[in-house]
């Protein structure tokens, strides 16, 4: 783990120097969990007992927040402890460990592959025929890329990754391990008597500055491409099918589902396990409630939620009228015997 | 990509011969991306405009759609274009790249395992004692094939897939990359201090001509087998549990969950994110919507939405009063008040 | 398959010696698919139709169930078949087929790396620097273990597994194939044009006798550690998000997330593709129904079911109020239609 005096730590936050600005902070944990030798954060009163508590060597501390008058802590007051904190864990940060500058001996690369320079390709990866591997690019152990696919400029490939055949990635784009680009769309038509397979013949095209995290599954289109638009963040265990276009500084939480031809404008956020019905398409800068099932096209600007997804004001109405419905029912029924007592008397 | 002529494009959908016969196609794609050199289709007015502009070189129609009169374009019609569209892509279709034939040295194929002729087996493949692996069978880079596994002929297991020990695939099974078959079940007993683990000692055995996308989980059975029947097409992050019988013909979408011993007929279609509980029965030709959960059996030809699940109509019937609850309770409220009136002015 | 007598059985069970005591048993299997070498077993009176047809050498039945008089079946009586099924499960387990004792020639074991007595490393293994592999570990072929992992005795990690960097594993952990450990936290800050990464620079801490089923993803903490409590069993396609505090003896069922940050208490248990919200406390002892939902935290010994997750009482009663939401509709209308009546003919 990297070290930083509190000296340090302020200079790259543009703080006024701290008491005790030599002292050593090798780290940054919660509040609770801090030792001596690492920094904290004091985000919101509601932590104010962990505070009070803690070992850390110096708190950064929320402007908004009011501390106790007689605290002894060291804290340097931050317009927002969040932003600090990020920036603090870049420097924190330990390298990612990666093969060395070349190839391992063990990996099968092509005849017909081309790999440009920098290039770090490690244990038992498979480069197939035709393919381009840009400068600066690390595939780690057991990384497979299919024939002729074009891998941009530092991109990182963790172990277990698979792009099949045919595919393209922009420059910096980073797949955790496990996931999977290029797997054929889901497709078949009924002849009578079996399913039987339309060809998946097209392609997945991913753009510049995409993460991507493990065990997702992009599937190739049924012609033309898949896209992934620039600077989308994609998480865990999510399912991307055929011909699906989601724009550019998308971000789809772990476990969303889009279903084929589904298009996302730019900045969609899609909260976790949501699911997207094919075909659907989701104006820019929308946001999808986590576990919403989105069947119809949302404008753009709009948040959802709810399985079928409404807009989300309409869907906080109705859950608030479901929590009253079994009373609903009671008094109902005391209505009617009400009203028939009245005509009964009339 | 494989080229073909108007003509022989024309031929192979049983059509007259086109005007312009030898100019060459390379492909499909839609109106709006179609180049000169590629082939697309329209099958509803609602793509009108895309019609009027597209370079595409011809376009398949769809016979009921009316197109404007003064129109340039040079068309095919066709009685579903969705259907002509897969019979072209089959021959548009490229051919997979695969290992050649044989085996690659860095394989590792236990001395007891037989492989017969015609097979492909890739690079860092494993293939472990007393396993039979069929004609023609292709194993890509990296697939692990336990001890003691059957697989027929022509069966296609892309990069990555595990198939643990002790299982039987039938003949042409495609297994995309990143799946795993035969995981212990997921069974425990409470032995007042612990989960105690319930040895899963049974297997999987999968049909003929099933099709499994990526990350696809599919346990191995308690005792006995979960079995996945013949035509059964499987896509992307699906859980299978232990004991599961799937029916032959069944389609089951992605991120889709079968908890332990439940069944599925024939036919069955199971949604994108559908649950269903365990030892559950899902009748022949039955469907079930996507993100559905699935408490009870379900009968067959039977369509079954909505969490818990119910018949589709009922469904419908729910969720449509279910948008008309707001206002409901707002009127009953007022019911209440106009009744209180008038009881107290009689 | 091993084989036991029905004597042995008996005594195994502690049941008195039955007649045929020297007659073989191989396995144990369903009343309608046992052959006559297996066991089988009876624990309610629905199967009766199959005990009456089962070629079954013997049945286990349950202490309770009335069997019909003139039965001819051999039987052994239990007083809780589904215990007495899972521990002879224990004596017919086939072993588990692994690698040999040391390690395959293809496996890559960095110089700094220890590798403990007892410990089996398969082909093309990949072992990182300053990695210390326990007593008796089995890494099986392609399995993954980064740099700086600590990996504790007896533990057995399946195919293709991904151990990232700076990862804790105790004793006797069983990790099953593709599943990956320590993948980033999905943590990004936007800068005004680009969603910036946050560095996650923690790690994951997976205690003592834990197991973790196929592609279940566990991300690595921003900072300190997402934790996987002693005892707690996990079944395949979960998603674990960054420091997510999982209490020991949990039970997590397919396909559920648990998004940043959760905390779950000791013993409790997630239901199948359930969804946590970020931040969100579970109690001790408390039990999330499969599909739900949970947005708020949730105390101990409750279980909660929904979407959004409700307590399961008042769920239930807001379900049956729904089943009858459409009629109420329609009555409330006829209510206002008399009650309109009555106010014109006062």
């Amino acid at each position: 783990m990297r070290s930083l005096t509190l000296s340090q730590i302020a200079t790259l936050l543009n703080l006024p120097a701290p008491g005790d600005g030599n002292r050593p902070v090798s780290g940054i944990s919660t509040l609770a969990e801090a030792s001596e030798r690492e920094l904290s954060f004091l985000g919101s009163e509601k932590y104010l007992d962990d505070f009070a508590t803690t070992k850390a060597a110096a708190v950064l501390v929320q402007k908004r927040v009011k501390l106790p008058a007689d605290h002894k802590k060291l804290v340097l007051f931050v317009d927002d402890a969040d932003l600090a904190v990020a920036k603090l864990l870049e420097h924190f940060a330990p390298p990612v460990p990666r093969p060395p500058l070349g190839r391992d001996h063990s990996a099968f690369i092509a005849p017909g592959a081309s790999i440009s320079e920098g290039a770090r390709i490690g244990p038992n990866v498979f480069v197939g025929d035709d393919s381009r591997i840009g400068k600066n690019v690390v595939l780690h152990a057991g990384v497979y890329v299919g024939c002729d696919v074009t891998i941009g400029d530092d991109c990182e490939l963790f172990p277990g990754v698979v792009i099949r055949e045919r595919i393209t990635l922009g420059s910096r784009v980073i797949i955790h391990a496990g996931s999977i680009l290029g797997t054929d769309g889901f497709g078949y038509r009924w002849d009578g008597k079996q399913h039987v397979k339309i060809p998946q013949i097209g392609t997945v095209i991913v753009g510049d500055d995409v993460e991507i995290g493990s065990c997702v599954c992009i599937d190739r289109a049924k012609f033309s491409a898949t896209r992934i638009g620039r600077g989308t963040k994609i998480d865990n265990l999510v399912q991307i099918g055929h011909n699906v276009v989601v724009g550019p500084h998308c971000i789809i939480v772990g476990q969303a589902g889009l279903a084929g031809s589904v298009t996302l404008g730019s900045g969609v956020v899609l909260g976790g396990q949501s699911a997207i019905r094919d075909h659907v398409r989701i104006g820019d800068q929308s946001a999808v409630a986590a576990c919403s099932g989105v069947a119809e096209d949302v404008d753009p600007k709009t948040i959802v939620s709810g399985l079928p997804a409404l807009p989300h004001r309409q869907s906080l109405r109705e859950q608030a009228a479901l929590r009253r419905l079994p009373d609903l029912v009671v008094q109902v029924r005391k209505l009617q015997e009400q009203l028939d007592e009245l005509r009964k008397t009339k």
